[in-house]
């Protein structure tokens, strides 16, 4: 694949630029408090699965301009929630439909790079779901203001929230968060278990997120973290089935470049220099898991 | 169905009162520490299969009286675990035994309105487990002295206890709950993560967890609830079929009453009025998933 | 089994002694860091082994000497990755590798005692993994630097790390982990919930352990222990499949000599004295679980 031009997409809810191995989205409505129009999913997905594919990028980081009035306010809803599927689905029907918002989380959730969402402004609904959840890291502004409101709005979480959020963050909090609707600060015991990192303004989030993300790029392998990702992510139904698979995973990594600039950096006390890249040195034994169809039939849904 | 008139069903070891939206259980049995005997737990059993149909109530409380010695002590035993089964039971041998713990745990998880333990006092054994890890949430005072005793009574968790658990707070904490079966206090570090609020005063829980109660029935859709809880706790194997349990299910309430009630108050920058209910509206896509069978053979038990 | 004598064993790399019924496992390579060798694993192997068999105990704890550089620096790799798998498994082909780190875990994790790492060092990769995560408890000194350093090396988490890590602590924690390689003081509050105390000087660390043990091993029952770990670790798939596990656990035990002493010992106010051992009182029902083989074809891989 040529490496895509990211400023040449024609992207118009997100400015896309590449920052030596820091791939960075912003969004681009902050006129509409960056909320959730038929557009923004589609470039997002799309620009997360150009990512996973590019071997020059390391890490991507979602984040918003600090003087929007949000991160993400949610769904544009002035059209009502049937703006929120297709002609085609209402066509054959509610089981036809399939959520704009769990697209896009599977777009994050599947990229192979390291993803950071720096959530530097107020984020509800979707804005704390498909625009945080499926992300590696978060990184936020202690005086954001954070709500999963779908319980107030007659619907239910979306975007896989019911499977990512008590992962992240136990049950316990996963139902204070779900089940009351309620508006949280970030640096409440309730959600900070979410938050790689709590900053006290709004200006400085950004900036930690990138040197964080920079500092990663400079350091980490790129095959190791899509590996790794993967064994987080399916890492088996049992911890001797996690054995296999990650046994499989060493033996592969210690054998490659990647692996040998591991242990060579180390013992000569220096940072590595890892070349390997996915389209490359990812091995053919990866994936090991099998993902089920979310297609409806065999339409285009 | 009709609507049960709850201080008429004789109930004698608890207390039932609708005030409202909100149920209110309250524990009555102060004199014997709110211990478990052979009755409350067919009691709660039959309340919270009553709550769950009845349209009217929005949450269900369970409380105790705060001058009350303990919230729950645990288990009634003068009489020694035998009467913890039942002689069919003990008739059909060891692997027939189905306990009373978990049948009161199933009424309470299993309930699909917002349910809350609102421990104002000390807890032990079951009034750790049934009586608190099945609810939606728990508050409880700073000073309840809290134990899952099990191990120093030659017996083990309970009433689903080692599922609900490492669900809640994850396996570190669970284990140092449940692998100890020491006393702890309720702002411990390693139990503080089970609560969604502590209050100070054991005379604060109650009217903390009513409060809450009131602002979710007042502001939560019932439907809504109901379909978040099932996400919840049964979110699909995979971040794919989650996907599909949550797309359907935005799909099915964004068209009811309910989700046009939510996205117009939200517009009108008012409190939503929602008046979906469960027997009307919850729709026959609804439960997605089937229960294990946990009934003994072909018998009552 | 005659009860091994443990200091004729003629281990290595570790110095064990038992205390009572506490066998204390102290790592025996000081100058070298205490990392890990060809040697180790198989000896931390043998004595978990023994470990879990021996009714003499009832508690094992994993230390290092105070003064030693660290608690374990992880994998001793002057001679390359290569030393981590045998020749055999060389000549197989990377399918055929089984992660000396995993077999390590599954003997600590499979142990039926109650198992302690008193972490009174700094500890990387395999210090992390395999000599930590598969314990009941850990205990930490605050000052100690920790880190899962894999992608970093070019490799990835292994000794089941992506299984136990992300259900001891949940997945944002453990991506914070995991996905920077970064190394954390015990009091950050990405690591923190690992443990079950953190002492604030190294001398503490195995005191407190030592204390704690002594003190579960005078008032835990080694039946209750066993089951309740088993139940903890194979709760079943649902609620329903628990309470089926844990009503047998609870009727068996209820009727054993344990299971009686506990409820005598409650009434008369006193400490139980514990007399029920693996070996005689498990009872033909346990374990109820299988374990998927993770041998290599019919080899003795």
């Amino acid at each position: 694949m040529a490496a895509p031009n990211y400023s040449s997409l024609g992207f118009t809810t997100i400015i896309v630029t590449l920052d030596g191995p820091v791939l960075v989205v912003l969004l681009n409505r902050s006129k509409q408090r960056n909320s959730w129009n038929s557009v923004l999913p589609l470039e997002l997905q799309k620009v997360f699965d150009l990512a996973d594919k590019d071997d020059r990028v390391r890490v991507v980081i979602l984040t918003a301009e600090h003087t929007a009035p949000a991160y993400c306010a949610g769904a544009e809803l002035s059209g009502g929630w049937g703006t929120l599927w297709l002609p085609e689905e209402e066509k054959e029907g509610p089981h036809a439909h399939r959520d704009t918002g769990g697209k896009t989380s599977f777009a994050i959730y599947r990229c192979r790079k390291i993803t950071i969402a720096a959530v530097n402004g107020h984020a509800a609904g979707v804005g704390m779901s498909a625009m945080q959840l499926p992300f590696d890291f978060r990184f936020v502004w202690a005086g954001a203001k954070l709500t999963f409101p779908f319980v107030r709005r007659g619907v239910v979480p979306e975007a896989t929230t019911s499977y990512l959020l008590p992962r992240l963050l136990g049950h316990s909090r996963a139902n204070s968060l779900l089940l009351t609707g309620d508006t949280f600060p970030a640096d409440s015991p309730l959600i900070q278990g979410l938050y790689h990192k709590i900053l006290p303004t709004r200006e400085e989030v950004f900036p930690a997120a990138l040197a964080f993300a920079q500092e990663l790029a400079a350091t980490t392998s790129q095959v190791s973290v899509a590996v790794t990702k993967g064994l987080i992510q399916h890492p088996g139904d049992s911890v001797e089935e996690n054995h296999i698979y990650d046994s499989r995973g060493m033996r592969e990594l210690a054998q490659s470049a990647d692996g040998e600039e591991g242990i060579r950096s180390f013992k000569e006390k220096r940072a590595p220099k890892f070349t390997g890249t996915l389209s490359k040195d990812l091995g053919s034994w990866y994936p090991w898991w099998r993902e089920l169809s979310t297609k409806f039939r065999d339409t285009k849904l």
